[in-house]
């Protein structure tokens, strides 16, 4: 993997694992929805087949590639199956268990590469690694009890935010403390799982860069999204960001730096406060694909998929240029029932996951609305 | 079927008809090349599923569709089972037994109607169909043997171009008469088949129009192509084609009218000679999506093949914007064996048809160049 010391090795292996994929090679996919399924979309017209590993027999990307596999993710037997039928190895989601990732690893490449993973499985280990890269990000306190618990709130006042260190996501796992009365029911929240205390931000706005990173270190990105949450699910990306183009560019450089520092090979999504004055804080890291980044589908060229692919497949990328302006909206729980109004506007893109359960809470699918270009 | 006479349909039935089909639906394909693997790719966004019919257990459109049916197109027992799986059929060619479209619309909708497959499996029926319409074609006569190849050669002239009835494509089935002399060679070129011998056309160019029509009569035209073909294959289409704002209007009502006339639902290629003065002669049309769009897939914000979906599933259509100039160039045998010229370059959009092997005169992908746009 990646995150191994290069002088582990051989010179020649190294190559050879640096040559593009031929149209015609198989992409394993770990995970198999919405995400799983635009990768694949994205895929097919370069003529890479994919393989989609998921427990679910009711995924969406399934319908879509070439090849399936439904299997518990710690299954051994299946990983090894997975990983001797496909050319390289990638995944939609970082919640999954490194030791799946370092069977295949042993067989077939895995992009991004290990340390991309380690570092965004973990929000303590993601905060850390970024502090030391030079990246700004929120003050935090890492929180294993009340001890440290209440250490955060005199080091960070309050209110501040306690997240579990590990599977959260769409706000899941985080809650606010107001003060030190409310520190046995936050823990009590978090059923006391590790968790970090982080500093409660006044943003004025929440932004996030797409960057895709190629096998030989080339880099684009995308401009930078407004992105506007609802109940802790993205709910709008719209681009471009209303920031100044200074603050545009920082955001663009702090995202290529991440990826620089792990070693990234595919797409990252970095999530940004923008607090006052344009002062950038890293919120949080993706190591793939990202929600905020489904505008691109249908406002570039190119989408954040498709590089994705062309990185994980050692393709040369694509500029990440966009055609027009662009508001993209989730389409959450029974929001999907109106996809009547959606699907027939000329100037909206429609785009439905292929999910079979209208489900509160659960992305069903998206709309972008194009609009002619405002800033060049 | 959309030729039968509406009085046969009782109202309730031709008002579900019309409905448009929800989400989770799924469209029956008959061929699995590379126009049903595109198709295939289109349908995924709008959350339907495709299931793909075709003999060819290689079949490109297989990877990116949820079901497959491996069958020959005359199983009647296979065509049962996919018209019962399905909400919609379409096809991605016209040579399809008719007898296979009768059984599958006595279960489900099959769009284009009949009278769209009828004339356009048949060079002569076309051209008798198109004259009917008030549409321009080629001087044409009918040729059954000797005798009417002779006839066809005093009212025509020479040279003339012999064509069979069915089963033509890029330029299979075809022979160009010199004169008398040549006639019992044209005839056993074609194997004694039934036959129309055309006018030779000295044309000035040859362009295309895709129009798309939709359940309801409402129809859009894409920007007109210039075409050049070598060896009877389409290698390049451009757009804008380099006519007259004129000519190039006219080239889209008359698709329109052609698509009006046969009740037409789905996407129509309409092929043109464009002769001196800019005068219009329709060469032949096709009821499905064409090679001579596929530059509609990146140089707009909605190509035809999701047009063509759209139709087929009773959606609204979407208008045939263009974002940019384009140059379309088919990758032919052994040409795709440089696809790591073409993948790479900034400007060039790529595809690949997921297809095994490499032959002669196959198909394989294609590129299209984008380019500033030069006229509004």
């Amino acid at each position: 993997m990646d995150s191994q010391p290069a002088g582990e090795w051989p010179e020649a292996a190294e190559t050879e694992k640096l040559a593009p994929l031929a149209p015609g090679s198989t992409i394993g996919i770990f995970g198999g929805g919405q995400l799983g399924r635009m990768l694949a979309l994205a895929a097919a017209p370069l003529g890479l087949k994919c393989h989609i590993f998921c427990p679910d027999e009711a995924s969406p990307a399934f319908d879509v590639a070439a090849t399936k596999t439904v299997a518990a993710y710690d299954d051994r037997q299946a990983q090894q199956n997975f990983a001797a039928a496909i050319d390289v190895a990638t995944y939609e989601f970082e919640n999954i268990d490194v030791a799946a990732i370092d069977a295949v690893s042993a067989l077939v490449p895995v992009r991004p590469g290990g340390r991309s993973l380690t570092v965004s499985q973990d929000r303590l280990t993601e905060k850390t690694y970024l502090t030391g890269a030079g990246v700004p990000v929120t003050p935090f306190v890492a929180v294993e009890g009340r001890d440290d618990l209440e250490r955060a709130i005199a080091e960070l006042g309050t209110p501040l935010v306690l997240k579990t260190r590990r599977f959260g996501y769409d706000g899941k796992g985080q809650v606010i403390v107001g003060g030190e009365a409310e520190v046995p029911a936050a823990l009590a929240a978090i059923d006391g799982a590790p968790a970090i205390a982080e500093q409660f931000v006044a943003f004025e706005r929440e932004i996030s860069v797409i960057a895709v990173r190629g096998v030989s270190g080339d880099a684009v990105t995308y401009d930078v999204s407004d992105n506007v949450h609802r109940d802790h699910i993205l709910h709008t990306s719209s681009v471009p960001a209303l920031i100044s183009p200074e603050v545009a560019s920082a955001a663009q450089q702090i995202a290529l730096t991440i990826a620089d520092s792990l070693g990234h090979v595919g797409a990252l999504g970095v999530e940004f406060f923008v607090a006052a004055g344009g002062h950038l804080i890293v919120n949080e890291i993706a190591p793939r694909v990202h929600n905020s980044g489904h505008w691109t589908l249908d406002a570039c060229p190119v989408s954040q998929f498709e590089n994705h692919i062309r990185a994980v497949a050692g393709w040369p990328l694509m500029p990440a240029d966009r055609y027009c302006d662009a508001v993209m909206t989730n389409l959450i729980g029974d929001e999907f029932n109106h996809w009547q109004t959606f699907a027939g506007q000329a100037n909206i893109r429609f785009q439905a996951y292929g999910k079979a359960d209208v489900r509160a809470g659960r992305k069903m699918g998206h709309v972008t609305r194009l609009l002619p270009r405002s800033v060049s």
